[in-house]
């Protein structure tokens, strides 16, 4: 059945080739990204998910990752535009994670650059509509290209037990694969992509379904395969992405924020030897620094209830940030929050409040990120 | 409470400056639109607030029908360029529906225009990141405007007693705004543009906040004005919808669709007297005549599903459609779609079969569009 009760469902909201299989196997509820559903929980709790997650195998899907296609002569110039990242090494076969930003370094998205030729590409977007940027941009410009949504369908298999599973259904030449490669696979003499990535720390893969036609029967060899290996259902685990320092677009980061704030000033550009758009806007605020950045913030007291807003972060009797996600980390056994925290903040060890909507000020400490929290 | 069972929720999802509220009176669904909440069911049956908008007054959270601004000297040039609509002749305070197109007369979206200056346009969009497409233009072409969201977010109010609540609030002169026109109201101190439309057949306006800290305080003014006239939440009721013929991106057309298979034939310049972004594919597509259309088709048996994807539509052995939405029509008292029909079947009175998710042909029949099945 597609009525899930608190979601209203229509076909403005699209299902995927895998739907129902996530329907048949009990998804209890979904987020929503670029139009699509993204299963979010099944018959256990998150917890269970999460350690499940660290220790065996999950199929998520994740087909609401669009491919946003630009090909054509034009191509490698358009996508070099639209990111602050130097392309000019990027290989066939790669994924690059990069950031989309406007005139004024504001984050349109952040995602996987896959490079299928010279003048082939695939975005594989987050939450916003980066084939109506592309195509407007390309447009204006005159550019040379055509930019398109393929039938593109992402599959994550993820876990430690990835590999195993992945090499009994598409043979030993996925061992291949190296971390942010991509390759073919034959899949009942279909050629599919596959890349090793994914939205976890656990490892794992992407299968870029490319005929929904053929989206059951993926999924039901991938099932049948994973019995041994205690396949499960899964999602995007939102307590081991905080834990993983992953960020989120539209949570960690929206439009009024820079890459520099992202903390991912390793993929921007800044000695003038590339041009893209928003490049003069991003050089001025690398060069009086960002203000304020990224940054874990652990703190205290009892679960915190789901972070469906920024809560305020308080120091010396003042709001020097927020809170942009929250969990309750199951290795540190206390809530952990990814946070936009101030300049004169955000060092480690900086302790501070964290308002929650219980009314409670908690206290935090400011963590160093990614990862050195765990 | 944030929390909805079947909806994962984060800060990705926005919250609109009227939720508190809506939660407060029990919301029970909510659909996403533009990244945002769009409640979509309180505690009553959708059969009891259709009755409801149509003998008293509700007050919907439409903010996520998101405002794209565009402003500057070449802003009605860009707002020309992005669509079919012949803007020549539109008037400082007037609403206009168009339709946005690509580069293939491809339905981008189909916003309320407003015209706020002879520069300065707020376009009230449907389910797309129309500010991307705006944005992307804008840069590509070089043309002298800001493009951005501001923070404004409409609540409707909605029913046949809209007219008397919004004049004991806002004073006698919300009468005398006519339909598809918009003027300012002075709420606390603070202008307010309000205009006579909405996403019913019902009649009422719609209150552009411009100050999101307002939010509470503009809801309570309306609920407690409104408790003489039996007001209540409520939300774009799908069966009034449909029964009205009121379209929906993303349902009765997507970027597959161009505006006349949407029969919006009379809002398309075709005459090349004005210049727009896919107006040679428009003319050609005009001059061959649409293959398809939008129609009614009213069909037996018990009420279907939810319809959540497109469900085929067969005459003479094969499929000549599909449709878009369906609903039990409560003043038909039968299934009633709104679908996309190929143009040997689309007259009035063709017999068809709608084949639903429940496995059933059943008996159908095309009516014509909009309003005559009523």
């Amino acid at each position: 059945m597609s009525s899930i009760k608190g979601l209203a469902i229509s076909r403005r909201i699209r299902r995927t080739p895998f739907t129902e299989r996530v329907e048949k196997l009990g998804v209890q509820g979904y987020s929503i990204v670029n139009h699509t559903l993204l299963p979010k929980a099944f018959q256990r709790p998150i917890e269970e998910d999460y350690w499940h997650l660290k220790n065996h195998v999950q199929l998520w899907d994740v087909a609401c990752q669009r491919q946003v296609e630009i090909i054509g002569p034009d191509a490698a110039r358009l996508v070099q535009w639209m990111t602050p990242r130097d392309l000019n090494k990027a290989k066939i076969g790669q994924c690059l994670y990069i950031s989309l930003i406007d005139h004024n370094a504001g984050m349109i998205n952040d995602p996987i650059l896959l490079k299928l030729g010279d003048d082939h590409f695939w975005l594989s977007i987050a939450d916003s509509d980066v084939l109506l940027w592309a195509k407007g941009l390309s447009l204006g410009y005159g550019f040379d290209v055509i930019v398109d949504e393929p039938d593109v369908s992402p599959l994550a298999v993820q876990g430690p037990k990835a590999e195993m599973l992945m090499e009994k259904v598409f043979g030993p030449s996925v061992r291949k694969i190296s971390y942010f490669k991509f390759d073919t696979v034959d899949f009942n003499g279909n050629k599919l992509f596959v890349s090793r990535s994914g939205y976890s720390r656990q490892g794992g893969f992407e299968i870029y379904l490319d005929q929904s036609h053929l989206g059951l029967a993926l999924w039901d060899s991938l099932w049948e395969a994973g019995q041994e290996f205690n396949v499960a259902p899964g999602y995007p685990n939102l307590i081991e992405r905080v834990e993983g320092g992953l960020l989120s677009y539209g949570n960690e980061m929206t439009r009024a924020n820079n890459p520099l704030e992202c903390n991912l000033d390793n993929y921007c550009c800044l000695d003038g030897s590339i041009d893209y758009i928003g490049r003069k806007a991003l050089q001025r605020i690398a060069e009086i620094g960002p203000k304020q950045r990224i940054r874990g913030v652990i703190f205290e007291g009892a679960p915190a209830p789901p972070c469906d807003r920024p809560w305020p972060i308080i120091a010396e009797g003042k709001q020097i940030g927020h809170t942009t996600t929250a969990v309750w980390s199951i290795q540190l056994g206390a809530n952990l929050s990814l946070a936009m925290i101030e300049e004169d903040f955000w060092n480690t060890g900086q302790s501070v409040k964290v308002k929650t909507p219980d009314g409670l000020k908690r206290n935090g400490t400011v963590a160093k990120f990614p990862l050195s929290f765990l």
